[in-house]
């Protein structure tokens, strides 16, 4: 047995191009990539001697592109500088044709396209690693929406303890994502679960429940999650940001306050989102005034893409209601450069203009998951205290 | 706004090769890939103008690879033969160098490989579908291991209902994964929630929680969800196959028993696991005979990969003592192809020289995951009635 064993490790560590058998083998990719330096310069590699041309492009740098060179071996190779903490995400470009890097098995989903993902440790990015504290519960559940006519897919978090603490209840943040997103986009680009955890262990914020509904009201689930098959991804999804979200969402809350020991009133609720989200936050706090007491538009659209739902009638007056009791935090967030600027700044002014109170942090950058991920950071320090 | 969500949307659909920005942007494939046909033929494409040559590799392919053939575009294609309803994996090599489909996005990572993967619909595959029935909920929970001086992070899969059953107690399948496995590994290749949620819709398994630990006594979870950062996965662990994991297996055990509402006796308990699992399945059992009524080993390991431990120990003398109380089913699974069929057959031997009863089941095909899932959705059935 001694001897199959060894036969079966090194199958394991084998070659580098791997044909399938009648065993489960695997291939290990013989080079390291990315290879995050203390100095905080990142070396990314690809063995693709027979490739003509590679490039690399990620979030990380300033020309948003760059071409790798070619050892003598036939190892791609760049560099890049000292980069700043943070969670970063990027793919290569082999003679044209963009792929995951083969050696890096961390991949995130956006929408229609996988990246690979790194972080380079510090500050920066503390709240999104996991680190050596308590963790939360992340469990994927269905909820029936009658209003939809669909059982449907959502994360939910609760923090650490909460298996343990018997009659003790918890407080609720509803967290949206964005166009292209779905229950998975705020775990996996947006490391809330790290996040949570941290800022619990720290004391920072108060431990609650994170409920991440999926935001496109003609899905059940993300993409490979549903009944519908192997349906590749789209943006362009029928429903969306037409009012039937957010006329469904008392379908959510009524299954959450039933499921979890929630402490289910407004004083103990808050609902945020970015992009899309943040649309769908602002439009369902207005047409439930008494449901939330926080409220979070990171990088918010404003305005419907289809109009005519009744949700988006009178907004003004939907307002007036709302803020007549008003939330003990409403957050709007947006970056210098985020291609939605305008449309925050005309709805800061229509809030201006009927005299209600809102707070406002304005960050550097455009619409990225990195202002999202310290926007959440810093929303959740406000709530419930 | 009308025009800036159309520009959104746009950019959303947009170009094949996708450089980063500040904004948040997505490509979306041009090409569909892979395309099932009614037909169970299955058709593959890559858009790769400038590579000279391209393979998919498969376990759907009978000779393991084939070279695709390039059109006039510059698309690459494949077209399988009618292939069996049944779940599926492949890569492509380009020139060389191997690499997920870029125009798929549903891919699981096995140890330290990333691949697609497909459903061809039918009766072969059914249970591993997603179908338009009751989901359980599937969480990631942390526990504290005493034993292994560490918190661990283990899959839990609860029942349809179980959330609002009252006082309802339920069975528990501990459900074990192979070398190179962790957490992930039965819910991703395994389809345990899919094949669950269906033979439970049908009836024809008893509700239960199935729990789903990582096996590898060294880590605290799989790569990337661990508090030692983003350590690419490794197949040669220490501590793997070494007792360790079966000394702190009551660890587990006393976690789901004090968080969830189990039937917490041996008549209520089955454990079963593939490869390295069906290891650690046959070692626990016998190490702690009156803790599993039902014990199921698929393509299992059967000796240790380091001696010593004093749980190899006695291996005849523990068996007589696990087998003096029988459990109810003990059921051994293997391939006829499998790598490791003549110590299965040595270990049958050694039982059938005891005198001691079990069950034996013999497919076809080797050491795959084809087979764990079959073997899953047959012992599911025979468990806890």
């Amino acid at each position: 047995m001694k001897k199959t064993i060894v036969t079966f490790i090194a199958l394991a560590c084998g070659a580098a191009v791997q044909i399938f058998a009648q065993q489960a083998i695997w291939g290990v990719p013989s080079i390291i990539s990315p290879e995050v330096s203390t100095d905080r310069t990142v070396t990314f590699r690809l063995n693709a001697p027979n490739a003509q041309k590679v490039m690399i492009t990620g979030d990380f740098l300033k020309s948003g592109v760059v071409e790798m060179e070619k050892d003598t071996s036939g190892i791609w190779t760049f560099t890049s500088e000292a980069i700043n903490p943070e969670m970063y995400r990027y793919n290569y470009i082999v003679d044209g044709l963009t792929i995951a890097d083969p050696a890096n098995v961390f991949e995130v989903r956006d929408a229609c396209t996988v990246f690979n993902y790194f972080l380079v440790p510090g500050e920066g990015s503390r709240l999104y690693e996991i680190n050596d504290v308590d963790h939360g519960t992340v469990a994927k559940v269905w909820y029936d929406s009658p209003a939809l006519g669909m059982k449907r897919r959502m994360s939910i978090y609760t923090p650490p303890g909460y298996e343990t603490s018997g009659d003790r209840r918890y407080p609720v943040l509803y967290l949206l994502h964005g166009m292209g997103g779905d229950e998975e986009a705020w775990l996996t680009q947006g490391r809330a679960a790290q996040i949570l955890d941290n800022l619990i262990a720290e004391g920072a914020v108060e431990p609650m429940i994170v409920v991440m509904p999926n935001g496109n009201a003609s899905q059940e689930a993300a993409p490979g999650e549903t009944h519908f098959g192997l349906v590749p991804p789209t943006v362009a999804l029928p429903h969306t940001m037409d009012g039937a979200f957010e006329e469904a969402f008392p379908d959510i809350i009524a299954y959450v306050d039933r499921t979890y020991r929630t402490k289910a009133d407004k004083q103990h609720r808050a609902i945020a989102g970015l992009s899309m989200g943040g649309f769908h936050s602002l439009h369902t706090s207005k047409q439930y005034p008494d449901m939330f007491d926080y409220v979070g538009l990171f990088s918010a659209a404003i305005n419907p893409r289809v109009e005519g739902s009744e949700i988006y009638k009178d907004r003004e007056a939907k307002l007036r209601r709302q803020f007549a009791d008003a939330p003990k935090l409403y957050w709007i967030a947006i970056g210098k450069d985020d291609f939605l600027y305008k449309d925050n700044e005309a709805y800061r002014k229509a809030l201006d203009d009927m005299g209600v109170k809102y707070d406002y942090h304005e960050s550097a950058g455009g619409h990225i998951w990195k202002n999202w991920r310290a926007y959440l950071s810093d929303f959740t320090r406000r709530l419930f205290r």
